[in-house]
C-alpha cells in the first residue's frame, strides 16, 4: 500500500495533488521544486519537506512528476528507483526512464491552486507498467475520486487533443465573445446564461443535435453579414472556417 | 397595457413565448402558422385560436412576429396597424413596415419547445419605435424576466454575432471532440465534468484569465504532436487557426 509520496514541482498540479492526499492521511514527505517560493509554500502546507534539489529526496512509496512535459525524461532519470509517475495527458508512460515501476496520473480537468474543483467527480486516466502498480495506484486515488480509467497512453493523447479543443478552444470563443462586445462597450454578462446553457446542454445530449445557429440552418445570409461585422483578421478566419465545416458537414 | 397578444409562428420561439405569456395571465388570442400541425397544437395549449391566414387575425394589442428572418418584412406588410414585434437577434426594427408602433425583443438564449429554462435569468434586448411603445414592451416583459436591456439595431447584430460565436461555436468544439474519442471507442462522458467547469469559470472572471493549454503557453511541440492526430482536414485547420490566433494574440 501507498502511504507515502513525494512531489517533484510545485505548480498547480503538484499543489492540488499534494493537498488533496494530505487531506485523505497519505504522507507527504517531500516537495522537490526549483521555486523556492513555490516550493516551501506547499510544503509548509501539506507538512512536509522542501528541497531544491532531486538528490535530497528522503525516502517514500511513490514520487509524482508534475513539471513541464519536456522535464520529465530528464528529471525520471534522476530518480531512485521507486514507483515513479507523472501527470501529463500527452506524455507516453515510457518518457519515465529506468524504473522498474512506472504510471501515468492524469486528471481530465484543469486543476488551478486557488480554485476548487469537486475531486469526485474529475475523470482520472491511470496507466501502469505492470498489474501491481496498477492495482496500487487505483487504490490510492480510489481515496480521492471515484471515476477511474484504465487508458494508454496513445488513447490519453486523444483524450487531452479532445480537451483542449472542448475546453480552451471553447474558452477562446468566449474570450472572442467577450472582446468583439467590449470594443462597443456592450456588457459580457449577457451571454453569460447562454454560455452557461450551451455547456449544460450537451451532459444530456449528444452534441450534434444541440447545434443550432445561422451555419446550421444554412443561413448565408447571416453568416455574411456577421462576417462583414468582424474586424479581426483571425477572428474572421475562425468564423468562416467553423460555419464552412458545418455547411459542408451537414449537407444534405 | 398590453393584455391580448397573437403570434405569427409555432416554432420555438412562439410556442416558448405564447406558453410564458399565457402562464402569466396574458391572453393569447391567435396562433398564426402555415405548420397546421404545431400551429394547432400551440393554439390548443394556450387557449388560442389558430388560423392558417394572417387575414383572418381577430383584434388584438399586440402581434409578435417568430418566423425565419426573411419573412419579417413580407409579414409585417400584410398584418393590421397595431404594435408589431420581431423576436429576431440580427433584424433591424426598421423591417417592419408600415406600422406607427413597432419593437423587437431579442432573448439571448436559444430557446426550445421541449426544454425548460429559468425565464427569469435569459437577458431581453428590447428596442421599440417610440417612448410609449418601450414603456409599454417593458411593463410586459417585466412579467416574465428581471432581465431586460434597451439596445438598438445595431449593438443587437453584434450581440448576435458574439452569441453565435460563444454558443454555436463552442458547441462545435465539443461535437469535435466527441467525434474524435467516438471513432476510438472512448466515452464523451469523460470531457463532461472539464466542459461545464470550463462554461463556470468565465462566469466569474474574464475569459482571457481563464485561457490555458498548449498555445497559451507556446508548447508547439504538443501542438504539433496534435495536429498530426487529427484526421479531418477542416478539423485541422480549426486547430491550427485557433491555435496561431492565441499564440500571435499572447505574443510578448
Amino acid at each position: 500500500m501507498i502511504k507515502k509520496i513525494s512531489f517533484i514541482g510545485s505548480g498547480n498540479v503538484a499543489s492540488v495533488f499534494a493537498e488533496k492526499f494530505s487531506s485523505v492521511n497519505i504522507d507527504v514527505i517531500n516537495i522537490i521544486s526549483r521555486n523556492q517560493k513555490t516550493g516551501k509554500e506547499l510544503a509548509q502546507k501539506v507538512n512536509a519537506k522542501y528541497y531544491k534539489s532531486i538528490r535530497k529526496l528522503d525516502e517514500c512509496d511513490m514520487i509524482f512528476i508534475c513539471t513541464n512535459d519536456d522535464n520529465i525524461v530528464k528529471i525520471s532519470e534522476e530518480l531512485p528507483d521507486v514507483l515513479v509517475a507523472h501527470t501529463s495527458g500527452n506524455t507516453s508512460i515510457s518518457s519515465i526512464k529506468g524504473k522498474k515501476r512506472k504510471a501515468v496520473i492524469y486528471p481530465i480537468q484543469s486543476l488551478s491552486k486557488n480554485e476548487k474543483v469537486s475531486f469526485n467527480e474529475i475523470p482520472f486516466c491511470i496507466e501502469a507498467s505492470d498489474l501491481e502498480t496498477k492495482a496500487k495506484i487505483h487504490e490510492l486515488l480510489s481515496k480521492i475520486s471515484k471515476n477511474i480509467h484504465t487508458i494508454n497512453s496513445s488513447e490519453r493523447k486523444l483524450i487531452h487533443m479532445s480537451a483542449v479543443i472542448v475546453s480552451n478552444f471553447s474558452n477562446f470563443c468566449y474570450i472572442m465573445g467577450y472582446e468583439i462586445l467590449k470594443e462597443k462597450n456592450i456588457s459580457f454578462d449577457l451571454l453569460k446564461p447562454l454560455i452557461q446553457h450551451t455547456a449544460e446542454k450537451n451532459l444530456n445530449r449528444e452534441p450534434k443535435k444541440n447545434l443550432t445557429g445561422p451555419a446550421a440552418r444554412k443561413d448565408f445570409k447571416t453568416i455574411k453579414e456577421h462576417l462583414a461585422l468582424i474586424d479581426n483578421k483571425n477572428y474572421k478566419k475562425i468564423y468562416k472556417i467553423i460555419s464552412k465545416t458545418i455547411i459542408d458537414k451537414y449537407e444534405k
